[in-house]
């Protein structure tokens, strides 16, 4: 796929995740093997102690680990299978999560992704993620 | 921790969780050892082919991994890391996750999960996760 | 391929892993879906401490894993990923990987396998696997 | 402990694992949170194509890991669990294993592992660790 049809792919199926709406995620950034997404941290995201969810964390390793995969492969494509593993506590205005595919094969790309609060200049690493993407076959 | 009051604990720390109300989810069960969490498969919950998003999945094997080793280890506790196989696409009315902790020791259990989707009888694992939950050490 | 060409397949292979008959496994048991490997804990095996190391754990895992996922697919196969969660230190007579395919789907089988130390009628769970298994495509 | 002593420490422990010794491994490197360490790829380490075995891999993960964890540490330490992706198959002259700490927090360091194949100038990449290294508790 062309690099600029690839970008608006990428684009079209993010804005269509319901899910990804619903949790006010933001593509911020796509590369020719990354992805950037950023999440504000509502209310709404958050556990019983005011920090965001281990799942809000996990949603973001695994969008965004999908996006610098399917950007790495040029095509739409999934995530079969991740890890993370949470660092410390994530309270911030922000949550960013930053995947880029570090080995492309076949129709597999293998990913990794660090997630970070950010409040103004500070960027606090809190989840380290790595997980596989694979193509998703033409039916 | 008395088992009456660990339940209670359980309980409460899953109704005061912003996300999981958010998301709907649901804590079906506890046991000494084990959770299951179940969630109805809302519009809201899923990415762009009417599937349960990835992100869902991963929520719901963080938080059943989460309450099956809380109630192992007889104390508040906290998912240290995680690892999700997705196995199919999820599109059902309930998914439903249930995890048990296979072994505890000291400050940690390691507890596996299953995930499946449900419709009436029909009953499809979509995910298997594994992970270490720790003790939340008191201050 | 027919069950009994499998089970030769599988045995074949297994006897000409050079590693494996470095460290001296075997191949217990195969079922449709399943794979046991056995190893003798010798003196070779151990990390500083007396206990096996935790690459001779981790060599079973992915060994088993791969037999069993194989055994699932019906076909020559290799993990693509695995994680392993160590339990508890492995001193006994013997080590025992009991993998199974939790499930199939096209060319890919997901797997677990539980990890035992063994002396006499003592049998200690010491690890807990989970990984890919993917079908080898023919040139 | 003083960086000397914790150098002392990590070469002394690297000495005795008979397993190390067995497989021919050699501490290449040691730094403030990380550590690479090399093994020549001989015949009894392969699989029956003739590539690196996994579980020579995996075991060049988990040790390289405990080993960049324990610097981090500053401690003796144990990886408690970690997961790898295979990339493609290793056949080199030498295989090396770099692992550095990510994040270190109380008594646990979260580690990422590369694992080369090495012939000559070429250095290709073969397979990505991440696991968790925990402190040893003195008795």
């Amino acid at each position: 796929m062309e690099p600029d049809a690839m970008l608006d792919l990428a684009r079209s199926i993010f804005a269509k995740q319901p899910f990804t709406r619903y949790l006010g995620a933001e593509l911020l950034e796509l590369s020719d093997t990354g992805a950037i997404i950023q999440l504000r941290l509502r209310e709404e995201l958050r556990q019983q102690h005011g920090f965001a969810h281990g799942g809000v964390l996990s949603y973001l390793a695994d969008n965004a680990i999908t996006f610098a995969g399917g950007m790495a492969l040029k095509s739409d494509a999934l995530t079969s299978e991740f890890k993370i593993n949470y660092l410390r506590p994530a309270q911030a205005t922000l949550l960013r999560a930053e995947a880029g595919a570090v080995s492309v094969s076949g129709r597999q790309a293998v990913c990794q992704c660090s997630i970070y609060a950010i409040d103004d200049a500070d960027k606090t690493l809190c989840a380290l993620a790595q997980g596989t993407v694979v193509r998703i076959s033409k039916g």
